[in-house]
């Protein structure tokens, strides 16, 4: 390329393309510096009211902590017995894969020099009741299917905008989490 | 039961019992009030910070809205690039799984009559972002392992401790979901 300004342009959609190629580059000398581990606290308040803090991790190696203690309340709407003071756990699940995916195809289209001016998405998923009230065993509890609708503006060709899609849902931890499914143990002990 | 005080007492953990067995009497007379869909709508912001907005959802045949519109932010903490002003999509799910075995364990508690006096759980998962990266295709973009330690206090014995635990994760919609996951469709349209 022949123009100096965007071949050292290291910002894209946000992201630092140095630090992001500097991350990799790090990784690949030092594999573990590749795990974290992210985690929640959960307070039960009252029916379908709990509240979540999220503050330190694990990761690149040692204990970190985010910039401020972050508290997520979920609750249920009035029809299913809550007193509407957040979002339902179903809601929350569906916003983590709508930010991971989104999250997904920007960096990803940074690492290639793609800029992107607008992502918007809907998700929606459905469920049956019947399962979690426990009314018939051959209806699943969770969500049935999950639909993700982009709305992408950038000034890339109709196959590149597809390409765009892809990148985000070929390398997003949150749809493979939730796609292919991961083990979660329970376990429960008394509180004295 | 001799005791009528005790047998009309309606609500047990914050849950309207008489509601919740007028809910599945409705339900087994009318099986398709049992579907619902929830949504969220998305809005990417800059970098890794992106917006949903959660407010309307289709349920009990009928499109019914939450009391007030919900914003969730989430972004990346400054080692993976973003500006904390929200916390990230892995811990959002984190939290999803947290609230929903959590009202799954109170609600099916009360419907058996078993007050819990409090609950709390960690929930933490482990990700390796080597997966992310696209550094090595051996290793999972998701998660590799979600644990969840919950501490209950309950006038039970240690055994129907144990109980309410497997009625958390019996009936949770997200613990279903994401330990055994779900189809999730992704389609995207250019932006006019």
């Amino acid at each position: 390329m022949t123009n100096k300004t965007q071949t050292t342009a290291t910002v894209i959609n946000g992201v630092d393309r140095d630090k992001l190629f500097g991350t990799v580059d790090l990784i690949k000398g030092a594999p573990q510096l590749a795990r974290f581990r992210f985690n929640v606290h959960n307070e039960w308040q009252d029916g379908a009211h709990n509240r979540s803090t999220v503050h330190g991790f694990f990761g690149a190696g040692t204990n970190l902590e985010h910039a401020v203690k972050f508290e997520l309340d979920s609750d249920e709407p009035a029809i299913l017995l809550g007193q509407d003071q957040g979002p339902g756990a179903g809601e929350y699940l569906l916003h983590a894969l709508a930010a991971c995916v989104t999250t997904s195809m920007v960096y990803h289209a940074a690492a290639r020099g793609i800029a992107i001016e607008e992502v918007e998405s809907a998700i929606e998923g459905d469920c049956d009741l019947r399962g979690f009230l426990g009314i018939d065993p051959n209806v699943r509890n969770g969500f049935q299917e999950i639909r993700m609708n982009f709305r992408i503006k950038a000034d890339v060709s109709d196959e590149q905008l597809q390409e765009l899609r892809m990148l985000g849902q070929q390398y997003s931890p949150m749809l493979d989490t939730i796609s292919h499914g991961v083990p979660v143990k329970v376990a429960a002990e008394r509180m004295v």
